[in-house]
């Protein structure tokens, strides 16, 4: 757990709330946006976190809690891995050091740590729609002079949420700003229309070309008199600054459009910032930033340095781990290589990701065949069921959603996929607990809200093997319907992982060790965590039998009728929720077939975990490799097993 | 199960396909419209369904099937409600008086059912996602010639998943046609600003204006000499034509617009299909339409002839069933009626309803309190999140979503307001099997998808009574977090319903009947279904103890501690998917405390079920009176109380 504290400079020294900030001088503005920024450069740079997008909104930051009266002015941060600024301003600049750590503070905004922080976030795109229900509760309670704002980037406005708010806030009359900072990055370049159309204006291209539309439309401008230049002229100004505004795409949606501006002028944020304060109803300010500002590497490779992990502030290097040997591959660097070797030979596979080609590794098939990938934005909507409009048509998509995120298409895989029983394949990555980034971003409940859906198929493989074949069986010609292959974050555990591809026959789990007294069944990468436990016991000549049971749905019946008719002690572990989870699964199983015996669940328990290490919180949670040990031996204890291990 | 048929016009005779359809002159398509829409009353009129969505696309329906080569070229129908028409002139005339009807055809276009429904709908604003994917696929298949139509309303269009389809579609250079067909309406009338965008583009207003302010800014044109006014006219053409094409929203998302455009001249939309069959890339083609066109009625009251039930297709009379004695309220009755009642005394009530204000009775508070009820568009998600922000500020909104379209919004209850426990109250009407609309309609999943999430509690009433006090409890001050009630389609069972409210104890449930041998779990309303078998049984001499749960989550562990005490033998009852639902939760509790029993899980199975009225389904799916009956009678059997019955 490292925790390095660094030196703010002189006038951050000074800041430890906005009231402090607001003593600073306006000409000192530009100084402490200096001096926070390599604060947060020094603190990332040995602590880790996410790097850029702060880095991209000090001035902003500032601009906004220097003008604004925070937090009875209330600043929602979308997404909210920008907000360290943000953090460091409002009495935080002392426990920052801790940040993302076990027990430390969020690395995104959250209610129960500050007030400053209006809402919890984490997941893109939430708020326009959060600013606007605190908007209209201060309107009903007559609290007009408070003001609320939403500062969302460009690229979480490609998520239909955001849209979905603004078209209620257009006609809502009340006291909301919204800030675009537009950066024309997710933590991937940012795609899709909106993005061009940003784009455009911000470069006044539209603008451009039709001024010399209208230019050619009126032919040789000479033939009507000495005249004709002013009117043009007159008339230009007017299109320029009306025309354009009106049928400016936020303008359609009701909202006063301002910008586009420089995100990077604080005096002139100041400025800008002070003068809306005055307008009321829904605006829009566009501001223009970039992602990873004044640091240098940053700035030109942005999707490397959204959370580069520690590296070196002055040469830039990005720190290794200094382990020799070599290691096990990443998950999902398994499933992106695995993606182009079926792609190869299956010209009918398609990948497809919401706005996460690096950190899925989509992009490996995004270079290999640029045709049969596609980022569609933050949109998991659209791409699950666009998918499913691709599997209409006889091709096999990959959807690759992180765990968490397949919670904002859960209608979409319902609805337009398992209903028709569309054979589409979800590869959920950052399934179970994810670690530092906390609450907001665990998989915990996939494997619950996923078994209930008929025609799904719910599987999670144990190893980078596992992983391949489950990739490979999904798309064979012979499987039909939805599919399901959720894997954690983080590397595996086979250094040599690329095995041939073999099919798995769907619903079938496997026998990892025989044993005695109690069972354990385990699903996906946690059944390592159990071998580590099998291992520890048998040094104590406790042999419980390991089963990884592969699939939640179909669940293995011929497997567990094994189980419950040889052993009267089962331990089930997953790395997910246990309400309605695998072990659920597993007692319905006992009840339909009449078997009793005393099930142990370990799993997430029922309640929300927060930020740490993976191994942190499996032990948190009770399904550590030491917490399954002292389970299966309370287990044990009293069993005839116990007596013989006691005698001998 | 009342199936009439009815006779078709002489020109609709003779069309059973598209492929006869085009056999029809140009010339006789009006009369060919007529009859269609003739034969849509005549049917609706006397089997029910939806009503007003068809006859507002009867023009288009023809028009789509008389130009494109359907099924090879692909129509998508977003909703799907509308798509009676489409379904008559693609082989389903004679089998249409199934309609909706147990065993019959569906009410929405559906794969399996023709391969004129490309795409099986029911939940709004897939269809461009959808057909994207399809346009996509064909591109990659290289089918070129292959034309991909998708028909949205402008309701539909309101939702997040429509607009990130659009902002993909925009980029994709592919066989895309969008048709927008505006009615200005949802089941309610549409809102939001993206709705006064389209009546103001359709009206030219934003135009208008413009030309006003560039006159007015030009001043006195007469200074300019006698050319000004020609030049004037030359550049307000070039705006007119090619700025605010330019500038139009659909433009800015990089659709090619056309339009706006009269849904009702037959003969003009099938000219304008035609030249757009001829122009690639994404294309949107703006109609405006009538929702209920040509029965005047339905024209006028558009959200009560959406779907009236029968009618006098002469008179207009609606007709209500005969019963004489007073009959119990619909459930939504009960909720609009009683927030109305909770909201007079507790000032922090608001009400949120995503475009069901009718459906939902959330109109009896906007009609009560217009400042506190916010109808939010089509737009689940938002509405939740909307809501959490409104809780933040200690408001208590009541976020009223039917079951199956809370799915759409799952992460933004895990994400936005279970995480931070905040105080938001679901109501989720049309939980449990919904009927008539089938499949994608069926609020299965809600108790297992809701339980999983932690601070969450989840309660279902099993009567008007019920409904009113959870409602009451879940609003106290005292009560914290957020709290699902969940409630079914139709009529509740009190006629004096109106009883005082009275606090529940969370996590409480309650004893309906004592027994013996046997005792039946059940939560929601279905605990009357459970009546009326126990009724039954006591004439048989037959008596289970029955215990209405009404909270899945926290579930009563006292009541469940006296019943597994007691009984070795228990059923549970749910309307609502059994893989992770209420009976899973009850086998968790025995597991977790070391209970053996037996348990009879019953509850809606594991696969899709189709539409039907409920007490059909209930019976298909085994929790009918009947299938209770019969489930505690096979317990009995071979018991000492079994025994007892055979030697009395």
């Amino acid at each position: 757990m490292s925790s390095q504290k660094v030196n703010a400079g002189k006038l951050l020294e000074q800041v430890n709330s906005p009231e402090d900030l607001k003593k600073i001088k306006e000409t000192d503005l530009p100084e402490l946006c200096k001096e926070l920024r390599q604060y947060i450069i020094d603190i990332v740079s040995v602590n880790g976190g996410h790097f850029g997008a702060s880095l991209g909104v000090v001035e902003l930051t500032v601009a906004l809690h220097y003008v604004f009266n925070t937090p009875y002015d209330q600043l929602v941060w979308d997404v909210g891995h920008q907000a360290y600024g943000h953090k460091i301003l409002t009495e935080r600049r002392d426990v920052f050091n801790t940040n993302r750590i076990y027990k430390g503070i969020s690395g995104f905004p959250k209610r129960s740590e500050s007030p400053y922080d209006t809402f919890g976030v984490g997941h893109s795109s939430t708020s326009i729609s959060a600013a606007l229900g605190m908007a209209v509760a201060s309107h009903y309670k007559k609290e007009e002079d408070r003001q609320h704002i939403a500062v969302i980037g460009d690229g979480a406005l490609t998520a239909g949420l955001a849209f979905e708010a603004l078209n209620h806030a257009g006609v809502e009359d009340s006291n909301l700003l919204v800030i675009l900072n537009d950066n024309c990055m997710s933590i991937d370049p940012n795609v899709g229309a909106l993005k061009e159309y940003l784009t455009d204006i911000a470069t006044s291209r539209t603008y451009n070309q039709l001024r010399n539309d209208i230019w050619r439309l009126l032919g040789p401008i000479s033939k009507f008199g000495p005249n004709a230049r002013e009117i043009v002229k007159k008339v230009e100004k007017s299109i320029k600054g009306t025309l354009l505004r009106k049928s400016n795409f936020f303008e359609a949606l009701k909202f006063r459009y301002f910008g586009p501006i420089d995100g990077h002028d604080v005096k002139h944020l100041v400025k800008v910032l002070k003068d809306l304060q005055h307008i009321p109803g829904p605006k829009l300010l566009h501001c223009i930033t970039v992602k990873g500002k004044g640091f240098a590497l940053a700035e030109r490779d942005q999707t490397k340095w959204h959370a580069p992990g520690l590296f070196d502030k002055i040469t830039g290097e990005i720190k290794k781990s200094s382990v020799q040997q070599p290691q096990p591959p990443k998950y999902q660097e398994v499933f992106g290589h695995t993606l182009v070797e079926l792609a190869e030979k299956n010209g009918k596979i398609m990948g497809i990701t919401p706005a996460m080609p690096s950190g899925s590794s989509m992009n490996i098939l995004m270079e290999a065949f640029p045709d049969r990938a596609f980022d569609v934005g933050i949109a998991e909507q659209h791409a699950v069921t666009f998918s499913a409009g691709l599997a209409t048509q006889g091709l096999v998509p990959f959807c690759n959603i992180y765990s968490t995120f397949m919670q904002r298409a859960y209608d979409q895989v319902i609805h337009d996929v398992a209903i028709q029983n569309l054979k589409v394949i979800f590869c959920l990555d950052r399934a179970g607990i994810a670690g530092a980034d906390g609450a907001t971003h665990h998989g915990a409940y996939d494997l619950a809200y996923m078994r209930c859906i008929p025609n799904m198929t719910v599987s999670a493989p144990m190893n980078e093997e596992e992983l391949r074949n489950l990739m490979y069986t999904a798309q064979l010609e012979e499987t039909t319907g939805p599919f399901v292959i959720r894997y954690p974050r983080g590397r595996g555990v086979m250094v040599d992982w690329q095995k041939p591809l073999k099919s798995i026959p769907i619903g079938k789990g496997r026998k990892i060790s025989a044993g005695e007294e109690v069972a354990i069944l385990s699903i996906g990468h946690v059944g390592n965590l159990v071998m580590k436990a099998t291992e520890a016991l048998e040094q104590e000549g406790i042999r419980p039998a390991h089963y990884d049971l592969r699939f939640v749905k179909p669940i293995d019946e011929e497997l567990l009728h094994e189980v419950f008719k040889e052993f009267k002690k089962v331990i089930t572990v997953e790395d997910g929720c246990i309400m309605g989870g695998m072990g659920s699964a597993v007692l319905e199983f006992m009840a339909d077939h009449g078997y009793q015996a005393r099930v142990h669940r370990l799993g997430i328990p029922d309640k929300v975990v927060e930020h740490g290490e993976q191994a942190e919180l499996y032990e948190e949670c009770g399904y550590d490799p030491a917490s399954i040990v002292k389970t299966v031996k309370a287990l044990f204890a009293g069993s005839t097993v116990s007596k013989r291990l006691i005698a001998s």
